[in-house]
């Protein structure tokens, strides 16, 4: 198959007539389509119903030490969800606090509070930093950035490649003692779903950081979310770092988001001892406790991991399902040499890199189609794709049939948008 | 009766001597008992435990506007829920912005909010103040007080009166630009009992404060806690700050903790419109969405605000035995001349004072009978009371068989106390 960089102007043409005539029928079908969106369909939700006639009865309102859970009291979360958490990650215990519905109000919060009160190790509260940096790894998850953004942190852009963030630019931003921390999603990323690997992990555990009190933000958002037994690996970065003495260097989020609910779910910090016990100091002001009925929920839904992993291959089933349309539809684009894109074992996303300059085309040419793409440049600092490449898909939202209708018109509207650019 | 004041030193000798007979006779019967605590005993949980089986049913996990509650969406809250709040409160619906399981946690994320980005109104982020502080209303909540305190601000101390805060004083003390807020519990304050008067609320509305972002934290933690259908009836500060222009100034909590269940309730903060834009820029980077679930669950338990009054009538009775027994134990102190106490028609506590400069000494004797009271102090800025007088009594937590034993014994140390300071 020829590439389009090597068509003459009159096959460009004539592609381009081809192309438009598919596209003008898609366009006649006044579709209404959504691929932006990194949420589960109603089907998987439905998966995980029977939580929510939990507790089964009064008497499992009741913590395994006896406590009714209906009441006020434990900060830091029930033992029974540590240990269900815990033994998700493979971390320790007693480096989880156990939070509310949303792992990213965790982050929020540890960054607020590291703003207003700093964390171990810091000499000032971050608020007063004359200069402040934070390392995004692009393409990454704009909700992130954002958050970093607003708390007023320049962001330094690093790229992301097969085996996570570019060690040695991100080795060599951390010398700059302004730079105070990094936005990690280890395993399946958003939205690439690529795994670091085991040198990534260690490079990021014991790398030299200028500022005392460097953070790592370890999003471990889809730990385990595998799309079938033979997952991604990612290595314990916990058990890394405390090797090299740098062990307060980690903050460690998941949730049950895409487990169980999305906002119906529990989240965890985890972190060590000495970062907790900084923590504790403003954590036992801000609340009395998260719901620890929601957690009783999951704890007797969930027996411990291995019901989760079940759970985790039924759910895989549903999304696995979803990424093989979208990836068949993308395997039209090959040979054309315009298009690259990842093939994740897990996760919610599919990153597509079209030709660079074509992206906000492609976005336009989707959305007079009737299909809402993540806006370009939302993977990206400050929302700007500076090579308007890459598009975020995330097949999970729609229907089976509408996700195949919905990825058949990217490939073509991929393919005129590229047409469009040789031909000017 | 006489007053201890006017017993000779061979009255106060004997009478001593037989005091301390009684409390060695509770002494020997190893107690172990707690009226600290401002939390419900579990019967009075079992009164919502039907609210568990919630959501009945797959259908009853959308939303009146077709929503799937079971998956991500509706930053500020269902409109169900917004319209139960606003409802209760009699206030209006788009002032309401539901939030999670803590309304303690909505009140540090205000204010934390403030340090590190300013409220509507500020000149600068309160962290950049060089100076701030922050009225307290004593004896007042100490997790109010410790929350101000710990954000840095200077802690200036308010009587309160029958009627609530010494309002000349609060008028004076708001003169001062450095002055950046108030704590209030104005329904059945926390520990006092006591419920503002339409007076007060108006004062607080219409004041002249020098600082131009001078905010009202109006936690309204029991505003449908009445013992009985004749509850205290609590102005609506917001009609009156909108009639002098001062909308802004509100920022308006409660919950359903003591409604429903603490720790797994739902929570609310209402304010202007304007106030919730200059939130909405933050609050959409902190979290996705709250518990969307435990808000349906609510809303389908409670029709609307009617059933929520028949619920409290419910609770009212069993809390309302509580404070009968407390105050019958209380009512054999009269006479003495030694103790003035509350006797609230709603809420949690009874407020007592007891003869100055022996609170601590009751503490004392209490502890070693083995009863935990609130420690002295607890209900004042920096956890000292200046006279060493006030009691906060939590008569809810322990069973009546319990917290009769445990008033009684109260009321004896009480006595024991006086007779000692009048000895010395």
């Amino acid at each position: 198959m020829k590439k389009y960089s090597e068509f003459s102007k009159s096959e460009l043409l004539s592609e381009k007539e081809a192309l438009e005539k598919q596209y003008k029928e898609y366009k006649d079908r006044g579709l209404k389509l959504d691929l932006s969106r990194g949420k589960p369909n109603s089907d998987q939700l439905d998966v995980s119903q029977a939580i929510l006639s939990l507790p089964s009865s009064r008497e499992k309102c009741f913590s395994k030490s006896g406590l009714d859970c209906r009441n006020y009291g434990v900060l830091d979360g029930l033992p029974e969800m540590k240990r269900l958490f815990a033994d998700m990650l493979g971390i320790k215990e007693e480096y989880v606090t156990v939070g509310g519905n949303s792992s990213l109000q965790l982050m929020y919060d540890t960054i607020a509070r590291a703003m207003i009160f700093g964390v171990e190790g810091s000499v000032r509260p971050w608020c007063m930093e004359e200069k402040k940096k934070w390392i995004c790894v692009t393409p990454g998850y704009d909700r992130h950035f954002k958050m970093t953004e607003v708390f007023g942190f320049e962001l330094l852009s690093v790229k992301m490649t097969e085996t996570g963030p570019d060690m040695d630019e991100v080795e060599r931003l951390v010398l700059d003692p302004s730079v105070k921390g990094i936005w990690c999603v280890p395993k399946y990323s958003n939205p690439t779903g690529n795994t670091y690997s085991d040198e990534t992990v260690r490079r990021l555990a014991s790398m030299k950081c200028a500022a005392p009190d460097f953070r790592i933000m370890w999003d471990n958002a889809y730990a385990v979310h595998d799309l079938g037994e033979e997952g991604d690996k990612l290595l314990d970065i916990f058990a890394e770092a405390e090797k090299c003495g740098n062990l307060d260097r980690i903050f460690y989020f998941t949730s049950t988001s895409k487990i169980t609910f999305p906002g119906g779910g529990v989240s965890m910090l985890a972190c060590s001892v000495a970062n907790q016990k900084q923590i504790s100091k403003y954590l036992g002001v801000q609340t009395i406790g998260y719901d620890k009925i929601n957690q009783l929920r999951h704890t007797e839904y969930f027996a411990d991991s291995e019901a989760v992993h079940s759970h985790m291959m039924k759910l895989g089933e549903l999304i696995g399902k979803k990424f093989e349309i979208t990836l068949s539809s993308l395997e039209t684009l090959r040979g054309y040499g315009i298009a690259e894109w990842t093939e994740p074992r897990g996760g919610y996303f599919v990153s597509l890199n079209v030709l660079p300059g074509t992206a906000k085309r492609v976005y336009e040419l989707m959305s007079e189609a009737g299909v809402v793409l993540t806006p370009v440049g939302a993977t990206y600092p400050y929302g700007i794709d500076p090579k308007d490449e890459n598009l975020r898909i995330a097949p999970t939202y729609p229907t089976d049939a509408e996700l195949k209708t919905a990825t058949e018109i990217l490939a073509l509207t991929v393919r005129l948008a590229a047409v469009e650019s040789y031909l000017n």
